[in-house]
């Protein structure tokens, strides 16, 4: 192998911490909780940005951008959101630092303190609220759709590369709209776009549904998100979309005249997904000789390794592999030609392996005889002889059926390990054991909902939309339920 | 005129403000000193961002991020550093809230203080060399080529909306090089990527040269940057391109065995543009009729507004527009056709006006007999009717004539604006009475420099790359100089 790392049986939790070490993809940073994202985990990282942020531009929405700073008492406007996100953060108290007396260094320059605390943003409803309360006046200013990419804070005492960590990056969209079935309707239309973003891109599928009261985001009347399921049995929320209601439109007092010529309070939305997407991305489709990358997010698509005895039959090689690469990327594919000549083929294979390029093309001398080229898939591992008539034809087709086979794998895996459990003691045998999503009845009640996280640490992580009404009693009390919803430890 | 606001003979200052607001680019934020950047001042800055990136990328560098947190004792690392960034910054000093005792929204934690305060980082070169260190062993691990997108804070006392906020956007390319001879190769490279992106896709001709010490970045041994000279006659910096020679590799201990298996320490440079180009880019061409967009960076290129009576005409007018908006998106030109019935044309027409659309297409039912359009150039104001036939190319042909001919006015502007002076005199009637560049001998010495500027509030701009050697006497010493420098008034 690569890397000497361990494999998801021997330490699941080890395994993806090197993984996205040794892929160079993250690392710790000096500052507790922080992560560097390094360059190839950011081109990772822009290729998923770049294609969210033209399914949102493509439906409408418009990018802008809002202070890093919430004042302190923003936070207190809206009660719940207050509850759940003016806790954990960071505060800027002082805005100056001055030579420390001893001469060494500096230190905090105690005349230069704030009036009132700023807050670094955790996400930004109220200051993005408090700015539209001045953009909205009459029902022509709305629907305002709004995305914005950024860094956020939220103190996290234990963190995970991608996962968990006190800074991230994220998208965040806050809309605004002049009726409650329009912000409903938006709120829908984001969560597609997430589960098609998940599915189609990142090759991962997804559970969309609401959250129960307990997992709701803070401020919100309705959380809808999309739950994916990792290898090892884990579920991750990878995306959620809120609908606000008019809670901070009265927090912060926007109103709108309506076509009826009535003052009424603007309904909200607010959407994210963030570096967390890296975390799942990595864990969805990896295995034990590292990353596996699905093709439509892979920085390098098709990698071309020359295989040379002689430094002289580079020449010839690398012109037969420039000819291939240059016909590849006719078709819009992302190649690489290591001609590195620092490396030998060998460390060039278990790099690329290990770091999830999609296709592997080895060139050597017999190859320009035989007008063919060796291919390696990554998915698989497999590799066959290709003669190099029509290659790009084939190398598009062959990306293609990764992407499908990727997606189809996670498919059959979360189909595995998805459970209907009627009884408290399947379910523990589930959650304990085998892991998974467990769907069960639930009687509805945060109660019960709470005791179960308290006893087995399993959340409700969705009440599905397409789940069907039946006649039930829920897993831990045996009240009577109407629908089963999905349980799961979860990230 | 669209929108009541000054001209800019009238009050300069204010003109700006009023049209960064009015024109919807960006507004002063709840928060002191930081801005929102509304909608479509953000579509501005992502062709900014875009274009760049891309120069970036095509010259071997790539995107990374790195934490907005820096521990305070890290800029006491680097002696002239902490000089000049370390005063006016954003102190993180607590990490928790909690309910106030009085249950009136939240006070800050006093339990929850850090060990270490954290500075929001002014700039990263000294996280970043702290990362470099595991980095980089040997030359085979150089150079390393990183940009980052990012924001960052630094407290300003007085701001203004683009040109000087507490909070703003920024790239911060960050290198590291084996010899001092190809760290400053790469800071002339990026110099000149700034000066090409500044003059062709800007339209805004700049001065290329270096800095004197007393303006130089804080820990650099050379800055490069290039300077633009607004319409009052004022300079503004637009971007810096720093050698910092081995100041960082020694503070962050960066060393790497050479190809003669030396122990040496790493060359750096660093570079930046920031939003502050959005305020060079609405000063540098904007008028009395509100903003004008060179083509390149104007998120709509052409807007097309229908002219009827009867609501009826309006689907024949409409399928003719269509046809000459597809025709002219095939040329890949942005536009966009405003058929809302809310709004008149007349209205519309000053709105565009005022947002500085570079094309404005106007047709009614007469042009649809004539197979006509009346086109208006916003940098300019003149209409003429051209024929439809080939509309795209012709089209095509004067967005390229606008962005030329803006380049070439504010050229002729600053031709117009830079005075070669010989005496204290002729200095002070520049710097007093008519603005602009004056091109004076120096003697070369930080107290003159800062006695010119305490005297005249004109600074050292740049010391320009080609600039001739020739002997002289300095303006205000009347000591001997070998070549003149570029002193103004500055943003």
């Amino acid at each position: 192998m690569a890397k000497d790392f361990p494999t998801r049986e021997e330490n699941y939790a080890q395994w993806y911490n090197d993984l996205v070490i040794k892929a160079d993809l993250a690392e710790n940073s000096a500052v507790r909780g922080c992560m560097v994202i390094k360059p190839y985990g950011y081109a990772i990282w822009e290729k998923i940005q770049g294609t969210l942020d033209k399914m949102f531009k493509d439906t409408g929405h418009v990018n802008a951008y809002f202070p890093l700073f919430i004042p302190k008492s923003f936070f207190s406007r809206e009660a719940q959101h207050v509850e759940g996100f003016a806790k954990e953060c960071a505060v800027v108290t002082h805005y100056r630092l001055k030579k420390s007396p001893d001469g060494k260094g500096v230190v905090v320059d105690e005349d230069a303190k704030l009036d009132e605390e700023l807050i670094i943003r955790p996400t930004s409803e109220t200051i993005i609220w408090d700015t539209y309360r001045n953009w909205i006046q009459s029902y022509r200013d709305l629907p305002l759709l709004i995305n914005q990419w950024a860094n956020v804070v939220r103190w996290e005492m234990r963190t995970r590369l991608f996962l968990r960590t006190t800074e991230f990056l994220w998208q965040e969209g806050h809309t605004a709209h002049a009726t409650s079935e329009e912000a409903i309707e938006e709120t829908r239309k984001i969560l597609d776009i997430y589960a098609s973003f998940a599915e189609n891109w990142m090759g991962i599928p997804v559970l969309k549904g609401t959250k129960s009261p307990n997992e709701r985001f803070a401020g919100a009347v309705d959380t809808y998100c999309i739950e994916a399921l990792m290898q090892d049995g884990k579920a991750l929320q990878a995306g959620t979309s809120h609908f606000l209601g008019q809670n901070f439109a009265k927090a912060f007092d926007v109103k709108f005249l309506s076509k009826e010529n009535k003052l009424e309070y603007v309904w909200a939305t607010s959407w994210g997904v963030s570096t967390r997407l890296m975390g799942a991305l990595i864990m969805a489709h990896s295995d034990d000789h590292g990353l596996v990358l699905p093709p439509k997010l892979a920085p390098t698509q098709v990698v071309i390794v020359p295989i040379y005895k002689k430094i002289e039959q580079l020449g010839e090689i690398s012109e037969f592999a420039l000819k291939i690469k240059k016909s590849l990327e006719s078709k819009g594919i992302t190649v690489k030609y290591d001609d590195r000549d620092t490396f030998k083929p060998g460390w060039k294979f278990s790099e690329y392996e290990f770091k999830g390029v999609p296709v592997r093309l080895a060139i050597g001398p017999r190859d320009l005889e035989n007008q063919t080229v060796e291919v390696a898939r990554r998915d698989t591992l497999e590799k066959e002889i290709l003669q190099v008539t029509d290659i790009e034809k084939k190398i598009e087709h062959l990306l293609e059926q990764i992407q499908k086979k990727l997606y189809h794998k996670a498919l059959s895996f979360r189909e595995n390990n998805t459970h209907t459990v009627n009884t408290w003691e399947e379910f523990l045998d589930i959650i304990e054991n085998k892991g998974g999503f467990a769907l069960a009845h639930w009687d509805g009640t945060v109660e019960t909902e709470e005791k179960i996280k308290e006893e087995t640490k399993a959340t409700i992580r969705t009440i599905p939309l397409d789940s069907k009404q039946e006649n039930g009693f829920c897993i831990y009390s045996g009240k009577p339920s109407m629908q089963r919803v999905v349980f799961a430890r979860a990230y």
